[in-house]
Parts: structure tokens; sequence; C-alpha cells
């Protein structure tokens, strides 16, 4: 176990875990975890950076539990993952300081992932705390000293950054941080059902990995379908991309002999959207059955969570204030803060 | 001492203090702590928002210690004023964050001193940590919930962006903070040895508190005089602004009688530069003779500076432990960190 390399990843607790989640991002975790030490943050600080009022601060307490609950039903295991809320580990606020005198405004400002944010929620005036944020990042990544992190494309700018605070921290006091690498996996994004590039709770266009089977039969039955095949015997391409009841049997129906055929069909103006539709209904059922009984279990079982979550961060808090304690041992700090940290180390 | 209203002040470690330090805020901080529960903080955070070399924290190290010496001295009693060091109480950086969700950052970048500050030390690309620096003090204020904050005229502004914060995170979440108020003295600020309108270390300039006899009258022979007045029989002006000397009489020359009579006889063009300045040194050696003895006890008592800070720590902790309680639990963020930091009130 120690000797496993160590991997940060986490999720804001903006709302529940959707299908375009598991093919982004949770299916991979389920895998990384037999190979690393994975660390698995729910980062309720991020979700301050936009969303700072009360209402959305209640909101996302209730999400915490949510995606616990969905994390453990898609089969993350806790005793391999360690399940942590960014929040019960404050040393990573100290670092955040630490890390803030070693970033310009110019290079935050630069940053391609936070301009985008900045200009697609139309934000004017961000907050200190949003431009903060991706030094928050580097700080969750560098606490564990992590040495991967699993990120989409649109990501690795923010571990670039992260690398580069690595560097300029250990060339001014000495080696302590990793430069951790962005596991950038070939990280398929799954359409909405509006057909919409993405899937997305703020869009209204998700399948949750919560919801009931006849919530998912509904959202089947009003997916996108080819406006233009106005009738079940015109040829048509099932591979176009606007063709997303087919991504979505690509993506989750586990008999391929039956997608190949639909498709088939499909090109022969053999099918009918609401028989390809039907068929996926059964197929993501098949997917969520299980998914959802293991939910149910743990939903059953609230303590559980919040279990879950204690373990996580007593097993993280060394950690973090290890490498505090590290960190300002080698910058020269407050002798008497470093021998507090110290002793709080097992 | 529970009734009466906290005052919040404090020093970046950043050099010994001078004469300068003791017109403009230690003899106000003296007299303050007999109406008031006086927070003196050393800024160690802060001294990193502009200086996070190496060195420079190393040098700080050694600056904490002489400005304690430096505060026993003039009269400051820790029995009074809880003298302590910012990164000895790390809840400030947990409460900094949060506010840092509650303030923009076109906010922080009109605020006048940090423009100043940026303008002054030719900072081409300030750090996250400077922009962050307003925001840091304001949590520093808050955190103990200080009412009163004595400050130069030109750190207003600071007080005013603390007073908004406060204001915003009330009306968001609920009222948890004060708005405190600046003290803004009538601060007489005390020219440089060379006649330049500000003593400061760095332009070196300064008379310090720890300057040995020899120093201070080496100092006060060359120190700048009116290079118009070649021949000590040439009337002049005492009072005319550039006459430092006088302005060092007036500030430190305990004996009135004598200032006057040697403004008397300066206008008269009936005393030289010399016998002008050795009256000053005499006068600045019946101030500093009892300074610098006070400084010598503590000084050989290396142990009691620590004791003084570790008594500080101890005292500010659990009050911004409870402070940092308050606002997580108005902001309804994670109930384990807050069972945390109640379990470690007393």
């Amino acid at each position: 176990m120690g000797n496993k390399k160590r991997v940060l990843t986490g999720d804001r607790p903006t709302g529940p875990l959707h299908l375009g989640h598991y093919v982004g991002t949770l299916a991979n975790r389920v895998r990384l975890q037999d190979q690393y030490e994975v660390f698995l943050l729910i980062a309720d600080y991020h979700a301050l950076t936009t969303r700072p009022e009360k209402a959305d601060i209640l909101a996302s307490r209730e999400y915490i539990r949510e995606i616990v609950l969905d994390y453990l039903a898609v089969g993350i295991d806790p005793e391999k993952t360690t399940i942590y809320l960014q929040s019960d580990v404050p040393e990573v606020c100290e670092l955040t300081l630490l890390f803030s005198m070693l970033v310009t405004l110019p290079r935050v400002e630069r940053i391609p992932t936070l301009k985008d944010m900045i200009r697609d929620q139309k934000i004017e005036n961000p907050s200190m705390g949003l431009m903060l944020y991706p030094i928050l990042q580097a700080a969750d990544i560098l606490h564990v000293k992590a040495e991967i992190v699993p990120v989409g494309k649109d990501q690795e700018s923010h571990v670039e950054l992260c690398r580069e605070i690595a560097r300029r921290f250990n060339s001014l006091y000495g080696e302590v941080f990793p430069e951790p690498e962005a596991l950038i996996g070939d990280v398929p994004t799954l359409p909405g059902i509006d057909g919409r590039a993405k899937m997305s709770k703020s869009l209204g266009n998700a399948i949750f990995l919560s919801d009931p089977p006849e919530e998912v039969a509904r959202k089947v039955m009003q997916m996108f379908t080819d406006p233009t095949r106005i009738r079940p015997d015109i040829p048509a391409d099932p591979d176009a991309p606007h063709n997303v009841v087919f991504r979505y049997h690509e993506a989750f129906n586990d008999d391929k002999a039956e997608v190949e055929e639909l498709k088939a069909r499909y090109r022969q103006g053999k099918v009918g959207d609401v028989e390809v539709k039907r068929r996926l209904i059964a197929a993501l059922e098949r997917f969520l059955a299980p998914i959802r009984e293991r939910r149910a279990y743990y939903a059953a079982r609230p303590q559980l969570i919040d279990e879950i979550l204690a373990a996580g961060a007593a097993k993280v808090r060394p950690i973090s204030q290890a490498t505090l304690a590290e960190a300002r041992e080698a910058m020269g700090l407050s002798a008497r803060r470093l021998a507090e940290l110290k002793a709080q180390l097992p």
C-alpha cells in the first residue's frame, strides 16, 4: 500500500452525480483504486468560490451525502479509496496561503479554465476566492503529495500551475513536494438527453445515477433524435454524433451484439426510434439496477456515510499535517506551530 | 477585563523598531493597554506577501525576537497586551479563505494602500498573497472580534474593507462579526535623520530603540541641518519643517523649557547646530536609557520572550477557534470540523 503512487481527484458538491460523471470520471476511478492509493476529495471550499450564498451551502451539505452514496453505489471502495471532505482538513487553507505568496496575479489570470469559467458563467467581478481556487487546488494535490492527477484535457493547465508551485517552493526552500503529473485520460464526454454536447445538471439534460426506473424511462423516451427522420423506414446513420440514443447504447449497453444489430437495422430503415429507446431503457436498467441496489443499502445506513467521511478525514489529516510541518520547517516559519504540528503526528 | 473593547494592532517583522515607530504607534499602544483589551500581532504571514525568500524569512525570525524586546522595553505589558505571532494561530488562514469568497478582485485592486505599495516598491507582478493581504488583515481583526483598530490615515481603507467583509458576512449568514472602527490617531510622523519625511529602516535614516548610546550620538551628529545656515550667528526658524533636530527635540526632550530656550536662541542666531545636537543627544539618552535597561533585562532572559509569545498564542487561539466555529456554524459548513473546533474550546 505504501509503495503505491498517490492519486488525487475530486468533485464539487453541486449536485448528485449523473451518467456523464460515470463515463467521464467514476468508471476510471473505480479502475484506479486497484493500482494506486486514491484520495477522493469532496471540494466544499471550491463550491464557495462561485456560490457563497447560504442556500447553496445548505444544498451542498445535502449533495455531499448524495455524492458519497453515488461513489459507493458505482463501486468505489472506501477501503481502497480515501473519501474525504475538503473542509474537514483545514491544513489545506494554511498551505493555500503559503502557496499564494509564490504565484502572481497575472499568472492566475492567464489560466484558460479560469478565464473560460468567468466568461461562461458571465462573472463580472470574480471573487478573490475564485482567483485563489487554482492555488487551493494545488494545495489539495500537494498536501497529500499526490503524484498523479486524473484530469480532462481542459484541466491540464491547473496541474501545470500545481507543478510550477511545487518547483518554485522546492527551489526557494528545499525539496518538499513532488511535481504531480496529469493523467489525461481519453475521457469521453456523454451528450445530454437534449443532444447538447455535455450532460450537466445545470443544463437540465442529465440522467442521474439515483434516478428511479420510471424517471430513467421517461428521460430516455424524451431523448433527442434525428428530427429529419420522420418515419422509421428512413435509413439513417447511427454513428452521426447527433444520434445520442446510440451514443448511450455504446456507453451503457453491455449487449454489444444487440447494439450492432440495432445500428444495422437503423442504417437500413428497419427500426423505429421507440424500439431503439426501449432497448436502451432495458440496457440502462441492467446497468443501473445493481448501482441502485448498492445505493439503497447505504442510503438505509446514514451513519455509514458519516463514518466513511470521518475515517477519510482521519486518514488524510495526519498526512496533511506532516506535509505542512515539512513545508513550514523548510521555509523556516514559527517553531511553535511546527512543534504543534509534529506533536499531532502519530 | 471582559467588558473592555478589543483593539487589534501589529507590525510586520521586517526590522527592529525605531524612534519613528515609537512616535507613530508604540507610545499610543502603551496608552491604549490601560483602556482596552489589546491584541498585538507580529504579522509574519504578511511579511511573506512581499518577501517570500528564505533569507527574508530567517531574518524575520530574528526580528520577531527583537520586536518583542522593543515592545517590552517601551512599556508594553504582556499582562495587559496579548502579544502573539500571526502564524502561531493558523485558524486565521481558514477565515481568510472563507472571507476571500466575499470580496471581488476589482474591489481589492481599488485599495489605495495596495496600489501605493505596488507602485512604490515597483512590484510588476504582485503575488496572489499580496492581493490577499488586505483580506488576511481583515481576518486578523475579525478573528478576535476587535472593535477598534488604531491606524494611520493611509491605512483607513483597509479597515473599511474589513467593515465591508463583516457586513457582507453578517448579511449572508447571520450576525457574527462586529464592524470594527478605525481609531485614526493624530499620528505624527517623525522625519528621518537625513531630513526625509519618514524614518524607515529601508531608507537607512533611522535611530533604533536598540541603538547603543554611541550609535545614537553618531546618528544625531550627522543629522540633517539647514544647509543655508553656514554659521551659528545666522538667525533661522526652528519651526521650519526641515529643521529635523528641533522635530526630535519636540518629540523626545522632556525638558520643554530647554527646548523653548534653544528655539529662542536659534531664532536670534545665538546657538550653533552642534550645541542643539549635543542637547538632543542628552535628551534622547534620558529617554532611551530606561528603555535600554528594560531591553537588556529581557534580552538576558530569552526564555521569557518565548513564554510571552506562547502565552499570547494560548490566549488568542481559543478566541480564534470560537470565532471560526461561530462563522462556520452560521455558514452551515461541515459539522465534523465544527464539532472539532467546539471540542477545542475551554
